[in-house]
């Protein structure tokens, strides 16, 4: 069938390229035509403008937006203005489930159909294909199978779950209408909430063997902390990259997210020149506040967020805070930045609280 | 080569059937000696005691024990009595790898060689193979190489990691030497862990899910609960069985654990009838100690812990003391039991604190 | 000086007690008309509707609303269409601070001032005055003065911090202009955020010491939890209720919280009859996603705010999630209810993950 | 009563004087002569060795170590060394009640008492007396009665717990006997973890309040932070020295670390200074381990353990593994130091996961 994409960045590039093997008819544009031309000389009908795009389509148009979240309310705007009744916008991005939501119910009244598609997959998805987790309503999303079902990685070789049979659904090639608008987006949202505690767990567990050796480096920050108990039980030099390796093969924790962490291991064992301040985007943040608005514990996936926040420094005040109360209970009135380590040790031969 | 496994249960008995399979000869003892005629009626030969068992094996023996973590000293020491120098005994269960740390140290004066193997794999290991964590003098490891390639799963469908190329090194077979005695089962701790946290991610993020719906659900428990402030939002009836069913193809968290759940909803999509009470073995809380111990943050690890403990009830006191405290705020001497939600909206009413 | 009290529960009927003991004039309403002649009977002025109320106060007139968050909006609105310009409402019930924020800018434009007020003291408030956390404009905060210092503490019998000397600050009386609309909320917002991280803290501590004879009770849960360890070193048996009443003389925890544990267990040492589902009201909520949209990490007071959730049992579906995977872990394809435990000792026997 | 004193760093000479002031008869002695010159010259008798101090005590010998931890199993030693039958040994310092447990098993034999004794109280101790937490046989304890009750701090202004009436119990009086060898350090060990939660509840919330004027920084970290979505409800300048002055009056978090952390602030408003690298001693890792090994859920007394030591940048390889593993995302094989921020922005164009 034809789709328009607006949009095209790696991602939205990638998925025209997946539908053109596949037989697809694309329309595409971009701010930048540079990357239009890229996409002509693949097969691709240009567009110079969003007119344009529309001009291009047949009836009810299809448009696939992939572009930052941040912009794809204007864009919305933009593109309904030029389309009609019947026409569908799909909002492949990253958006929040609640943009989608609002959307939807302001384009109801036009009689254009909103469609939102959560998508996971990186930059492995031109191959491997995209996980794509849809919202909207079902005629609109009926309409768009023939595009989803290519974008989507199909069965594949994963092993087919005990107890399936028959015809696969399309849950097993790739993609799920989950719900009415927002609804792609909402699962999208938690599956990334999930991914941030998985890296995190992971993380966690290496930062363990990587410390797996503190018994042989004992007394080295003796001021600021309580020193080893027991060092006979941490002499231990672990590889991390040959066990994420390991992992890979027939253990519990085996996983996708396990395979790029030996990846990267194995190029770079020690990880130097990574800083360690890492990024959020916005869905590991939406996660927890749907939890909490709801009423749901989810301490796992608040814990991997704040790890993040903290990484980057957000905890400093905190931590001053507290410095500032130990000082307040060794009964010194000011300290110059520097002593801490001092205090602490005055702290420590006092032995108190 | 031949191996002697002591403890018959459901993985010795298979680990040996996988050995066999692949033509090596294996000797079994059990103390259930149905479980050593099943194994014979395979192939295997069979002893009716320890003594029995050394007596059967060419030196240097290598004896396999698979029993119960609370039993494995017990047996260490009756296999070391009829064992000689050179002469190894590989404990493949659920220790804690201190106890490897100090069993080793005990053996040593003996020339008894102590190896410890944390095994990774449940059921399916038969067929897919066992990840091993290997601790142990280098020769002794070095002398189970055969046994060690069979018993893992090998290279398989494994993709192979970018960059890795010639001949497969263990790990990439499924097997590793980890360090000296102990270091198997550090690992093997690290590595459940790790998995209670990637478990832990996975169960919150389906409870959010499941709870998509809150905004058709409001009212139901106003007393206790703060109102829901967006309903608007909450609208969605995920069906977390297909949603666990579309993250199998292309998502970020596609991984073994998830697969263990799609499956688990498919056959029973509500789960009913379970009573949601988590059991932990040992490791779990070995490696939170471990990260304690040498100053490790590990708030996902930890908090996937503490919710096990919280699942059977262990948060009842500390609960009760909250809201004994919020009887206190509210002036309240005493409230029999079935009154909290009244004093609850009492509270709610006067709207304090 | 004069002040109308719109709604006569518990909190607002002794601010009223309070102001009338130094000789302020209050005007009160409430639809409970009995609530209104109780302290009409206590020297009150009484109202019989809002436009009553309007009516009997000098301008600029001061209503100082304390009822129900869910019903303060409808309020404020039929309050602000019978003021006039330079009047001033103050909301000093529990409302999010974002409700301030959008209330004031609304009443902007009619020249009536909105002053938000978190007011913390529960039922000992009466006599220990209110903590008084104010948001608004300079100039209807200053005229609130005269009540405000009336309401609050004063300096009381709290030993002065110390460096500061002179005239006691507003702060040192217990009331303190924090910023402007919304800024008297977001402050009682965070400490309540502070209040059940502190809760938790002491809670969870409780716990750890009611469960300090675990060694005397060994073997009970056998199946479901790793046994303990090292039995000899938990044979406490520790008196929680001569504990923290302990702990309020010379320790560092000592804390008006304290106080009110202390006065519970003095009261019931067991907390028999307490079920133990602790409620939240919003402002935990609030503080979390305040830390979350501003990426502060917050790792305790979410934990605080879950640990309530679960509590009520909203990790139900997380815990069966969990068993569900243990099962598959251990090949059984489905479970009756009651049947855990045995799966849980099936697993322990087979000794895996 | 007369008592010996051994280590008279501040703690060990402050209750030297407070034992003094209240007329009993103090033997010190301490390898810094000079300390026991400045406490002879106070009115105390010197002892030049543990010899000689223990001949210059009446029998039956109470000895109060007042020691740093690590040094406490040998003076416990040289002390129990020129001891007899009856005498008793007080271990009034940071001990890990553990060492309790097995010290006091292996005095038993030679008939001399082990008393343990956790003692909370800091710099401020010698004038509020402090609060002691007492382990070790009933006859001993009763024995040392009369020093503990000058030791601790009285009754004094606090308000007494409603219900309570009669005599003073010794735990209103600020000195408990908790039970057996190791209570009182076991009571203390939990006081010390509850205390870590309770200040970084506090500090968290600061840290909140802190970032209260996000929206008028937007933008300044663009590339690594998810940008905040309304900044219109983060507008507040809060001044944190005053709101922490004002919660100490009426408000339900009123405590003695509220009243340290407004003392810091009113010091220094801004923490100028402070490096925020936050020390732990060894109770807050001995309770979290404790409620591992007894299946108590802590989540935020462990959490506020993980944040001390995040703070100190222990969890700079999880980070960095975190970074790595979103770098595999994006496809970049090796980044250089100093690119993380870029290769985060180019994630945050191309939108995905």
């Amino acid at each position: 069938m034809q789709l328009a994409m607006v949009g095209l960045g790696r991602m939205g590039a990638n998925i025209v390229r997946r539908l053109m093997r596949d037989g697809h008819d694309c329309v595409v544009f971009d701010v930048n035509q540079d990357a239009v031309a890229a996409l002509v000389a693949e097969g691709a009908t240009g567009a110079t403008s969003i007119a344009d795009l529309a001009a291009k389509l047949q009836k009810p148009r299809a448009v696939w937006l992939m572009i930052p979240a941040g912009l794809t309310g204007t864009v919305v705007d933009q593109v309904a203005e030029v389309l009609e009744p019947g026409d569908i916008i799909i909002d492949g991005g990253n958006s929040n489930y609640r943009d989608d939501v609002r959307r939807a119910k302001k384009l109801d009244d036009s009689g254009i159909h909103y469609v939102d598609v959560g998508t996971s997959g990186g930059v492995f998805g031109l191959e491997r294909g995209y996980c794509l987790m849809v919202g909207g309503h079902d005629e609109a999303v009926a309409h768009l199978e023939p595009v989803l079902r290519t974008i989507a990685p199909g069965p594949g070789e994963v092993e087919r779950t005990p107890g399936r049979e028959g015809d696969y659904t399309t849950e097993e090639q790739g993609y799920l209408h989950c719900g009415p608008s927002g609804a792609g987006h909402f699962v999208k949202m938690v599956h990334n909430g999930i991914e941030y505690g998985i890296m995190a767990a992971l993380a966690e567990g290496l930062n363990v063997l990587n410390n797996a050796d503190a018994g042989l480096h004992q007394g080295e920050h003796s001021a600021e902390v309580a020193p080893l108990e027991e060092p006979e039980y941490y002499q231990f030099d672990i590889d991390t990259a040959r066990v994420t390796e390991l992992w890979r093969r027939g253990s519990v924790i085996s996983s996708w997210l396990l395979d790029l962490t030996a990846a990267a291991l194995s190029q770079n064992p020690t990880l130097d020149g990574l800083a360690g301040r890492v990024s959020d985007s916005g869905e590991g943040r939406w996660t927890v506040k749907a939890a909490v608005d709801t009423g749901v514990p989810v301490p796992v996936l608040a814990a991997s967020l704040f790890e993040r926040f903290a990484s980057r420094g957000e905890d400093h005040f905190a931590n001053q805070v507290l410095s500032a109360m130990r000082l307040q209970f060794g009964g010194h009135q000011e300290l110059p930045a520097g002593d801490v380590l001092e205090a602490g040790q005055k702290k420590a031969e006092s032995g108190r609280d």
